[in-house]
């Protein structure tokens, strides 16, 4: 429902306001009913769908949720107007006087003047029961109803508010919004398997590409977002990307989302680690408050422990270790590893983990991997004799890494090399270019935002963090 | 830069704050410099590009911009400070003392203190030139540097401060945002050339699809939507979109960017046009307010009138026409179309043009579309004997089509014969169920985000109001 700020502007503005006669009853959504402060003795319409019946000798009772909250409003009626359309699921309207309520379970409820059923919902086709429970394995069958639960409609609306969240804290501090292509002809990490894209329809170009070259999905922002560093020094997107990974695991999908961020000037990983930690605490700070019952629901009936576990990362300051450190920690480690670590090879799951859990559970930065492993955009850090780069990963608990980043090889001659010995310096002329005209240092990062998720609200499976989940063999809807 | 209240946060908050000892001259964004209220004698200091150098007897000037606002930052030095490396697109670090600026065109002024060149700018191959104004069409041969000049930097701030209306719009209304699927396997309008998607390696999986199923990048979320809204009640999404169509138009690209809205218990199309005339003025007192010099400099420099054609718009109420009458007017005006008009036939951009104009150069929305002409969910008006759908496009001056909806068939009975006329209603089972479970009227739209971008600012090229453009033969990045 619009607020009443919004009606009266639109009333104003719009040539296709009705005149105002007589006064039809104001329509609120169920949040500002249950919010409202005081009862005017106004008659309100409230539209939703039934979620509860208690059908009693005298009076009957519904309760109706719109969406706009995990909560539902109740409705007291007398008993004549039951009857048998009025269903779990079923839309309705319903007009009356909104009434300071009796019971201590909510602040104000619905008296009924008037119920008219919308739409019936087939109560035995209807894959979801009435006063039941159904885990999230179950619901992901549904992925056109499960909205439609307790469940997953808080968790898409905390997702609503993170975005909303991380836009603002961006804005807040002075960045740009830029959307990086989705459809490009460079693959930023050389790693990662990727998406092409050809028309559905060759029969017009049945010789040669769309685009004259090959375009794929991208699998990150990253090099379009150092373009425009170079003109707003500070700059972030936060957009879908794509790998062709077949992997099922409860951490991959083949589309995901990507909050990432690029700031010219920046001399030091201390610079990009305060950022990323800013983002994740801000974001989270501003989800607690603004969806608190939302978030409640998971880490009550989801994730019992998380909200302990959510309070430890943000009341602590996240730790900082080297790769070298890291690997140090691995080896002197009684546990038994999968991979056996070793300097020089990459970090697992399980080492992230076990490292998460050595640090006692707080977010912890790990800097300075490699050169060896890291593709050739970050920056030498022209050590020995282990020769790194200055790149970093946020791990944290439950779900490993959640950001990645690093500084960029802003040094002409020393990205010319890399380039050169990877026989890229063609392709990237143009990423060349802008260490060619006014060159200066800086350095990003990427977190993916289903992880995030993941992380603040303790679910465990990716596909239930995102509305319509895409990953090996299945694209559904 | 960073704002204050945000460093202060994030070194209150980060563990790798360091000790703060001598204090370090606080770094400023070259806008939050310009904005500065008052001199408190501090030193500061100010990084960005060189966009002006003007060497006196004893003086020399710089102006630095940092992308952060179109103005750039006045530094003044003493002479010996002059040197070859400051030049034109050259990075630089100012420190020195913010003053009140002794001229009337800016506010205050950078005495400069230590002067460093961060990074050269090799003048001789870099595009652009000191003093130029280059033509748009000239700078799209540089997407890798073109966000550098004084149009682009515009375009693109004002690109970010939209994004960001649109948002708030919504957000301050009560919808919730979603995330709609880029990959999908249904097409939800059946017009439009389709992306398809596929892994670019087929070695892991030679016989079948990566998905199962083919799979096609999306060309409207509005079916995803429509599952929302049946949660939600109100739901937005702002995402790219794709066409496969070979075009080289100036108002087609092959990846653009649209504003969706999907809104249950929504009866008539008057309650969506408010919605959208209500986005529309928001949205663009929104932008004009928080960037109004970015705006200016379009509207004077590169659409002269645009000013005065925008305003024209947003002070007028939008006009409402039908179809039937649109075709009508088009009938008896004079002008030689080249495409005769008729009932039953689709509007083209002449149509639309000369619609627009005959409306006095106010935006108008077209209702009420002959049946055949439109998709499957497009509610049924049951009229005759010319039968329409209750269909809305919203037609602006310069651009034409900015808006798409309609109601959408909310009747059971009324879209199974709908999908079974066109054979898909097996593909179409999920889309049937949600009129099963609790049906509700609901309606949406769209509206093409470069389209809004086109024309607020009045940009004859679609090509120069996005980041990096993706055409017919061009996907250059």
């Amino acid at each position: 429902m619009f607020g009443a700020r919004f009606l009266a502007r639109a009333l104003r503005s719009c040539s296709s306001a009705p005149c105002p006669g007589h006064r039809p009853p104001a329509r609120l959504s169920v949040r500002d009913a249950l919010g409202a402060q005081s009862t005017s003795g106004e008659r309100v319409k409230v539209q939703g769908w039934i979620r509860s019946v208690r059908s009693q000798k005298e009076v009957l009772f519904l309760h109706i949720n719109d969406g706009s909250s995990l909560e539902s409003l109740q409705v007291v009626a007398d008993s004549s107007f039951d009857n048998r359309e009025l269903a779990f699921g079923s839309s309705v309207e319903v007009q009356g006087q909104l009434v300071k309520s009796p019971s201590k379970k909510q602040n104000m409820e619905l008296k009924a003047e008037k119920i008219e059923v919308v739409g019936n919902c087939d109560a035995t086709a209807f894959p979801f029961k009435y006063k039941e429970r159904h885990p999230l394995e179950y619901l992901r069958q549904y992925p056109h109803l499960r909205c439609r639960t307790n469940a997953l409609g808080s968790i898409l609306r905390v997702r609503s508010e993170a975005t909303a969240a991380i836009h603002s804290f961006f804005k807040d501090n002075g960045f740009v919004h830029i959307h990086t292509p989705i459809i490009t002809s460079n693959d930023c990490e050389g790693a990662g398997e990727l998406f092409q894209v050809e028309p559905s329809s060759k029969i017009k170009m049945p010789e040669e590409n769309f685009f004259n070259v090959p375009a794929f999905l991208t699998v990150s922002g990253q090099l379009h977002l150092e373009v425009m560093s170079g003109a707003f020094t500070q700059v972030f997107t936060f957009g879908p990307t794509f790998r062709a990974e077949n992997s099922q695991s409860r951490r991959h999908l083949a589309e995901f989302y990507m909050v990432e961020a690029e700031i010219s000037f920046v001399e030091s990983l201390q610079d990009l680690m305060q950022v990323m930690e800013g983002l994740f605490k801000t974001a989270t700070m501003m989800v607690l408050s603004n969806c608190p019952e939302d978030v409640e629901l998971c880490h009550k009936f989801i994730a019992p422990g998380q909200k302990e576990r959510l309070e430890h990362m943000l009341k602590n300051n996240f730790l900082i270790i080297s790769y070298t450190e890291a690997v140090e920690i691995l080896k002197q480690s009684s546990q038994n590893f999968t991979f056996t670590p070793e300097w020089g090879v990459d970090l697992h799951t399980e080492h992230e983990k076990y490292l998460v859990k050595h640090c006692g559970n707080i977010p912890v930065f790990v800097i300075n991997y490699p050169l060896a492993l890291k593709p050739f955009y970050m920056r030498d850090n022209e050590d020995g004799p282990q020769h790194t780069v200055a790149a970093v990963d946020l791990l944290v608990p439950g779900v490993g890494e959640l950001f990645g980043g690093s500084l960029r090889e802003e040094r002409y001659h020393f990205l010319e090399q890399r380039l050169a010995r990877s026989g890229l310096t063609e392709t990237y002329q143009w990423y060349l270019d802008l260490r060619r005209f006014g060159s200066v240092p800086h350095g990003g990062f990427g977190m993916g935002f289903e992880r995030y998720l993941q992380c603040i609200l303790g679910i465990d499976n990716i596909k239930d963090v995102i509305p319509f989940p895409r990953f090996t063999h299945s694209c559904i809807l």
